[in-house]
């Protein structure tokens, strides 16, 4: 079956935002087995809306339909999506009470007018609830074509999307695609293509495809079968080999699970607190161990230490190493992660310092970073020279601080394996 | 005059990447004034790119065709667009040199004759030489169409166009497009356009598209007119009218500015030195407030503390006021604000304390936040109750807390504005 990709939105087609929910959508519509062969952006305007959904109609099975359900004026997808399918619009007496509930929740007292018109939905949709906004996903179907209605945001689409939609379009696809996720964390895209180049060259079922997200390499390794012990079956031997080629550099098999996940699992199995010193970073290696829930059984404590005299202050860096070696040093960052613990009272301290940019500094260029471990009387330090923009450059080098902090657990623990 | 944005390329359709050249072509033709109404993306397959190319020469004056232009058999994009064009194609003795120079120059030995196929043109073709890669850039004109073939990758694609298309695409545009960002914090989208729907309904030069971000709304404001003196005249008014209307809600002026840097550019401006306490947001607050390159001359210091643990032993907060009040109560947030300010020495503290979820604590509902900010001996709190999934929350806390300081700096020094 054909799926096509059909976005509304002004700020597309200004260049404001990228069509990142076209990635989104394309990928999990891959990996349920449907054929993607169109993307279409289009402007909130009457005639080329119509055009477009009669268009992708006429060439596609399944329209996928993002943004433009806002309460604003201007948002007019769902209407005009109703009136080419010829479906008469009604107010949805439960997704009324859910946007009431959903403003009483964030206890919202000016509710203009406009808002309502999301509970007007065309007769005979299947209501998908929101609940990240006010805006309902939908799905319509007639003559034996089907659209899906998402809001724009793509903190409102994905939860829709994946806990929705899904289940819905599984159901259409006779084949089973049983796929299964392999995270490796610590090399780059092209070394793990290069290291795994045989299996994909000689793939037919299951294929396994790489995707790079910063500072690590996500591998799909996709059967289509006749059920899903089948694709079980197919899928099996080729993670087995994944694990046997990237060893601990594979974090997680698991679709859901995040670096820091796999990080905060480890801690708990170990019965291990952490705390965290960052400069560059400046508090986003401590952010991302509290996207996890619970984390506070873990995370003692942690320090940003931007400047050198916090350095000193909260973490004890000698004042003499900061002039003799610089803040961003294998010493300095030793010292932080070790006076990181101890001022934590944790088993263990993760630690960071470097220069981010934008410019090159006096010493040493931009992205020269040292990332330091304190574990089990230890210290490990790791000298990065990051690419690319502050922003970047900042990002890459949280997550190889969570990879150390995995790695030295692993290391530590390995006998308890 | 319209342009349209054709991209090809399966790994599009796959979701493997975004399409961030159609955003980025995009930004740069509203910049020069042209109308986009529509992107699309094919496969490599010569009959939907026929059809596309034919499509888009229907409704459009002007057409960038990006990828699909390399070495291999799948690449096609020049062949089928100088086809439904009715371009033969010949070998360019120009482009064949400079293939070879650049073969030379990366020491490449192995060069395949597939390699040669990217010299070949469609007679009468405007070559764009390409610095950072094989294949060049091409402009095609016939019956009153153009069409401007360019390389995928990005970092071949952005040079070609702006050192070698962009001149090019000025010169066939007589109107200037002048646009002023209005960047409004702590309402949300509905309730901004409400504040201004008068002047949306009446808008015609200029106009005011909103956008929602994360706790904020932006405005665009632009106009199209003779030239850039007379965009401006045109802008003027209406941005005049909107911070009439905002007030301090508005944060900047300014298209580059985030909201973390107008913060930073308050502390400077006022010669203050700011702490973090973060217990839910973990550091994000921190982490935004790094985002801006020389924060180290105000950022003295950041705490996270998710721990009770932790909001006493670095922050002071009483015990009994925990046992008392609970973690997530104003009177927590007020202490963590004093003690962070005072531990780190600081002029001003911001702090946060709330329920992230997952799910709903046994006290109180998830997106339950306390925000508070310490400056000149007195200390805020707002109570929020936000809504959505865990980072969302957590995004949302991050947005306020750097607004909380923004707004209470603009208050306490308003006499001197």
């Amino acid at each position: 079956m054909v799926v096509e990709i059909l976005a509304v939105g002004t700020e597309l087609l200004l260049g404001n935002i990228a069509n990142t929910n076209a990635q989104y959508l394309s990928r999990r519509c891959a990996a349920l087995g449907f054929s993607v062969y169109h993307h279409t952006v289009v402007g909130d305007n009457e005639k080329r809306m119509t055009e477009a959904i009669r268009q992708a109609f006429g060439r596609s099975d399944i329209v996928i339909l993002t943004g433009g359900l806002g309460p604003t004026e201007d948002d007019m997808t769902k209407e005009v999506c109703a009136k080419v399918m010829g479906f008469p619009m009604e107010e949805d007496v439960h997704t009324r009470k859910r946007i009431s509930g959903y403003f009483r929740a964030a206890r919202k007292k000016n509710v203009t007018d406009n808002n309502w018109k999301q509970a007007l939905v065309p007769v005979g949709a299947k209501v998908l609830d929101n609940d990240n906004g006010t805006a309902p996903g939908l799905i319509l179907e007639k003559n034996k074509k089907t659209v899906i209605l998402l809001p724009g945001p793509p903190n409102e689409l994905i939860p829709i999307f994946s806990e929705k939609a899904e289940p819905y379009l599984r159901a259409l696809q006779p084949d089973t695609i049983y796929s299964k996720m392999v995270k490796v964390c610590g090399i780059g895209e092209s070394q793990a293509e290069t290291m795994i180049l045989d299996l994909i060259d000689s793939q037919t079922n299951p294929t396994i495809a790489t995707y790079a997200k910063t500072g690590e390499v996500h591998l799909r390794v996709t059967a289509r079968a006749a059920d899903e012990k089948e694709g079980k079956r197919l899928v099996k031997p080729v993670v087995r080999e994944l694990k046997k080629r990237f060893g601990t550099q594979i974090y997680s098999t698991k679709e859901e699970e995040e670096l820091e996940d796999a990080v905060v699992k480890l801690l708990k199995k170990y019965g291990l607190t952490v705390a965290t010193a960052e400069s560059m970073t400046g508090g986003l290696v401590a952010g991302r161990l509290v996207n996890v829930a619970g984390a506070s059984e873990c995370l003692k404590e942690g320090f940003v230490t931007y400047s050198n005299k916090a350095k000193r202050h909260a973490l004890g860096v000698k004042k003499e190493t900061l002039k003799t070696f610089g803040a961003v040093s294998e010493e300095t960052a030793r010292q932080m992660a070790e006076g990181g613990a101890l001022a934590a009272g944790a088993d263990s301290c993760v630690a960071v310092t470097g220069f981010a940019g934008p410019k090159d500094s006096k010493e040493e260029p931009k992205g020269l970073t040292y990332i330091s471990c304190y574990l089990g009387g230890r210290v490990s330090v790791r000298k990065y020279h990051f690419t690319g923009n502050r922003r970047k450059i900042r990002e890459q080098a949280v997550v190889q601080a969570l990879n150390l902090l995995r790695l030295r657990m692993l290391e530590q623990y390995k006998h308890e394996q």
